[in-house]
């Protein structure tokens, strides 16, 4: 038996082309046009990468995209000054920051001075709590990302066991609250777990969150489980000198003989973390407007 | 083999005589006595004998009680200034609404409406999501009780494997943050569960808190397991007629002769409820005086 390979990527395109029909709609029925800022404080290549890529998906979705870079020694007061204003822009409908920032700024206080309902990243203190008290709010980008992907695959996950591998507040705690939601008896496990392998041995849905290459064995895993794997490793590429390679948390290789379906890295749960945030900021901008919130797109 | 039972009655009244302590210290060193506001909308008799409970216990530690009885009908906006009026008055550390309100208000909005940082309940947004994001906030009292008796029967309860059968805001979703945050394996179970007594069986720490009475029997529970019973129906005497008994979620004696301890219901968790209110309303005067904050007493 071999699972089948979730296509993430396949799905985030669609998930896109989705996003850009409602622009479409926005734009013509009411005169709308989403948009997302994104600052970036410094010039982390990495974080460069990622702004860039958020800056093209956004436009290509039809949505206005605001780039504000600041220099790595600026100040809270002036970052708080920007955030401030993009609050109070009508424009603007969703907003994140890049993280890391610079020591000198505090990640937790960033996200806090955001408007909650413009937090299209879902991590502030009160996105969370709504989250954690089933209410409307912004669901962080990649728990949701694995919720679509566990939905089209699926369906109805009533009753299932899911276990998830990590308790991060970005990922394992939010996807957690998110399986729980769907009706799924949901165990969380982390570096404390006394038997992970067992644990993991019961899940119809295994969601592993945790950046350690390969750990999750094809004999941790329930045959016929449905397998997300949220991790990643960069490695030396073995062939290819000078070059290097992404690995996910679980071997998948020897994972995917058993399970009934699995997500590859590259290629599975990375694609659909930008197609959320998008999906984010048009839900926060029909919420914005009191207009009918797209369905599929949210928690 | 006997399991002990939890002494509740007797952990809450020495929770109350610590509180009482750091009350005496309050006034003598900083001359602040902390207070704790109740509000009771109509004249249901259940909750009358709620706030008088909460109010006796609190001039017993020695705080100030100020309750505030609104008749049945009263609007929102009249409702809303009194809870304004409590949230600007610094001699009020904390505030409560006693529930269930009358059909015409808004549980949701009641709750919203009084400072996080007076929210001694902790049953607000932003309570929920300080919890789930692992900051310090003001921490639901009947979870926040059971902790304090797992802490003091097991001390460490890291790698241990917990169940909470309940996935209620006011119980179950703190419960199993709560248990996460001590490094415990946390599955959460519920009325969808495929195979509950299995989920049960897996359990070092099992936690009910359902409202069906005796539904937990002794071949759910591993030989060995702490449980704790937070559910309360209330039945007709079987041997007193016109009287009434309580019952738990566990059926006590059989469960009790296979786990290594157990609460009883009545006189377990019960009685923790309100020492935890008292708890809260003491942590909320020493962070809003900028005062170190009791140990023991807090999540
Ligand atoms: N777009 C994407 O595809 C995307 C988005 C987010 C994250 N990720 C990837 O997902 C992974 C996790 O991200 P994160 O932000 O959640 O990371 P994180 O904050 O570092 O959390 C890792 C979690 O894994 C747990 N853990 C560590 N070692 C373990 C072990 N040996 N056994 C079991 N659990 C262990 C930790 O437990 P303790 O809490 O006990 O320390 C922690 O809860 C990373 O590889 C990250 O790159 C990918
Ligand atoms: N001071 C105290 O001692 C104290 C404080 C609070 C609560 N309690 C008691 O604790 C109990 C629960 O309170 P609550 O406010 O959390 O109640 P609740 O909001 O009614 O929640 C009950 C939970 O039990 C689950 N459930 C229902 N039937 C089930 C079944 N057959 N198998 C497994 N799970 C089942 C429900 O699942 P679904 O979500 O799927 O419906 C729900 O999550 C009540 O008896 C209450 O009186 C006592």
């Amino acid at each position: 038996m071999t699972g089948q390979v979730i296509d993430g990527k396949a799905f985030a395109a669609d998930v896109r082309a989705q996003i850009a029909e409602h622009v479409v709609r926005l734009k013509e029925e009411n005169g709308i046009t989403p948009g997302l800022a994104v600052i970036l404080v410094g010039e982390d290549p990495a974080s460069e990468v990622y702004v860039a890529a958020k800056h093209k998906q956004t436009l290509e979705v039809g949505m206005a995209s605001f780039e504000h870079k600041l220099p790595a020694d600026v100040s809270e007061k002036d970052l708080f000054d920007l955030i401030d204003q993009l609050n109070a822009d009508p424009s603007v409908h969703g907003i994140l920051c890049q993280f890391p920032v610079p020591d000198h700024l505090e990640e937790r206080r960033v996200v806090a001075r955001i408007d909650p309902s413009k937090d299209v990243d879902g991590l502030s203190v009160v996105n969370a709590g709504l989250l954690a008290s089933g209410e409307k709010g912004l669901v962080s980008c990649t728990p949701l990302g694995c919720l679509m992907l566990l939905r089209d695959q699926l369906g109805n996950m009533s009753g299932k066991e899911a276990v998830v591998i990590g308790r991060s507040n970005l990922f394992g705690k939010p996807m957690g609250q998110l399986l729980l939601q769907e009706n799924c008896t949901v165990t969380i496990a982390h570096s404390r777990t006394a038997d992970l392998p067992e644990v993991c041995r019961r899940a119809d849905i295994l969601v592993a969150a945790v950046g350690r290459a390969e750990m999750v064995k094809a004999d941790w895993v329930k045959p016929g489980a449905t397998v997300i794997d949220v991790g990643i490793t960069r490695i030396p590429h073995p062939e290819k000198p000078g070059k290097s390679k992404l690995l996910g948390d679980v071997a998948y290789v020897e994972v995917a003989a058993v399970a009934d379906a699995i997500t590859p890295v590259p290629g599975g749960v990375g694609p659909m973390t930008i197609a959320c945030l998008l999906a984010n900021t048009l839900t926060a901008c029909c919420r914005a407007h009191n207009l009918d919130e797209p369905s599929g797109l949210t928690a």
